[in-house]
């Protein structure tokens, strides 16, 4: 990476993917090993889990559990070094990597990215950090759950409020910077992701609505269809099960997400309880009447699917992405601009 | 059927299935009857979409629109009257009942038994009606959207309250009735369908629980995701398109579901929202801490789970149901009993 600085030939050209160090093996961490590994990238990781050490090692992965050396080896080999830890444990991370690896660019995979700004930031970390959130998952954790294929067509947001502020103040983005940007943006195509850029305040909102909200509700509703009993189980069909499949997900990670979000999701709560609230007073009236949320609901979901539109319908054999795609030059004159553009439009970016 | 009264011998025997008669192909009355078609049981209907009855015929269906001359053909045959039309249509189509096929047994696929059972007492339908609701559908609708094998391994609410009413008047329940309800199971069982025993009352407060109140979650959810704009569009994952699936439901059926069993889903909502609004207190806490939801949401969802249990995770090659199985020798003494034992475990029954 360091060897690229002043290079200035480079800037725009899509960055190689660097050797890829893996803190944390859990699902999308093993995930994202098992891509890079199929893809024939050089990855190596760490895991606090002995079981899932045993059992990566086992399949031929390199791992360890001792994050110093790890780290010492991603130093030697300016490795790029995804974060892939639960939220609580990114503090102590992040110390290790100011310890053992203070020249190599980081990412990370947290589902909420203000907290870990701020954590990146009051160690004067934010020339080297790039936040990524690979928008996919499944209800079940740890290396067992990882597999090859996590993120195919999933959006990998990736945050650049650093470049935003940089250009806000009249400073040019380091070319090491951008360099790491890039190496994000190869991350996420190695494995198969769009890249979606995105501001962090933007993200934390996003993710609110469309990921944290309806975790709050599937437990919820978890709660409610339990004390049905074993007749409401036993008539449980596909709504029950879609709406509640993501209340199986290990409490910590729940918690984690929405506790480190909760201003972003309050406003959310504070957006559905009205609502409900409100078909609760229709459904009491003496004419029930459904109508306002129901067409409206109908309404929102018809429109969502319009924005995918024509694309998703293409007659084409090969599945077409939904997301607009904007071609950017890495580091180019207007470059954050276009970024800003992209992300106003839930486009993806092709570097090249 | 007719044929059958005063036959003692019958009396537990496996009710053959009789010629069906299905008014309204739509997604459930189509897959009922390409389910029966394709056990070789003879089968038609009434449809009165000139698209649906367009596309059915082209297949080789035996379908018409003209209502009463398939209800007088069903008077004939001594058909199984399947009404599979919206809830709002039911009383017509009672009528027309009532006027060409006097004579028929009824059953329906109303996703609410309660009005049904009114309109079909008011009529004084009882002794020749079993309700039912086969737990399985898609957000499509229409004869379009049906589909061989819809039901498979799916919950067939069959209600018994008739049965239940004449035990408690110490009455002997009328061989016709007992036939009409060994008739519906075999429905069930040729639909691939698991028969489940349930009384009026219950089974309109268990789907409020599991079926509707998840439709109100998700047409809400949609309102709130789709106020997000592109970014949280392109950032939703699994997680949101789960938990709003069900929106992109035919707003007229929703709303029918839910505003025929407004009393019920009002419940439901006075259990979720308070819950939603002790999460936001939560996390609008200083210290934000959703312990209380997300614990009690996950072991709801890992005690709906262990329900299942032992034969889930059975080294079977053959899928085993997850519902406890009770032999029912129809109108054999003790049947209702058995039937009431049956619905209060959420289990199904196995005739014979």
């Amino acid at each position: 990476m360091s060897g690229s600085q002043g290079s200035s030939a480079r800037v725009g050209a899509r960055r190689p993917l660097p050797t890829t160090c893996i803190i944390g093996l859990g699902l999308i961490g093993g995930s994202i090993m098992r891509d890079l590994d199929a893809a024939g990238a050089p990855v190596y990781g760490y895991t606090h889990s002995r079981s899932g050490m045993r059992d990566a090692a086992r399949e031929g992965f390199d791992v360890s559990d001792d994050l110093s050396r790890v780290l010492s080896r991603a130093s030697s080999d300016h490795a790029l070094i995804v974060i892939a830890v639960p939220m609580h444990a990114v503090e102590d991370v992040l110390d290790s990597i100011a310890m053992y690896a203070p020249n190599c660019g980081i990412t990370d995979v947290v589902s909420v990215k203000k907290p870990v700004d701020e954590l990146v930031r009051a160690r004067g970390m934010r020339e080297r950090y790039v936040g990524g959130h690979p928008m996919s998952g499944t209800e079940d954790s740890g290396w067992g759950a990882s597999r090859v294929g996590l993120f195919t067509r999933a959006a990998w947001a990736i945050t650049y409020d650093y470049a935003k502020e940089c250009e806000d103040a009249g400073r040019r983005v380091s070319a090491d910077w951008v360099d790491i940007f890039g190496q994000v943006c190869e991350l996420a195509r190695v494995c198969g992701a769009e890249a979606v850029p995105v501001s962090v305040d933007k993200h934390d909102e996003a993710v609110a609505r469309v990921s944290h909200l309806p975790h709050v509700l599937a437990e919820a509703l978890a709660v409610v269809g339990d004390r049905g009993g074993t007749l409401a189980q036993s008539l449980a069909a596909g709504s029950f099960r879609g709406a509640t499949r993501v209340a199986g997900t290990e409490p910590q990670l729940v918690r984690a997400m929405c506790e480190t979000n909760a201003d972003a999701v309050v406003k959310t709560l504070d957006e559905i309880i009205p609502l409900l609230q409100d078909a609760r007073a229709s459904l009491a009236a003496p004419e029930p009447d459904l109508e306002q949320l129901v067409g409206a609901g109908y309404r929102a979901v018809t429109r969502m699917g319009a924005r995918k539109g024509a694309r998703a319908e293409s007659v084409s054999p090969i599945k077409i992405s939904s997301r607009p795609v904007m071609r950017i030059q890495l580091g180019a004159h207007g470059w954050v601009k276009a970024l800003r553009q992209t992300e106003s439009l839930g486009g993806r970016i092709d570097v090249f």
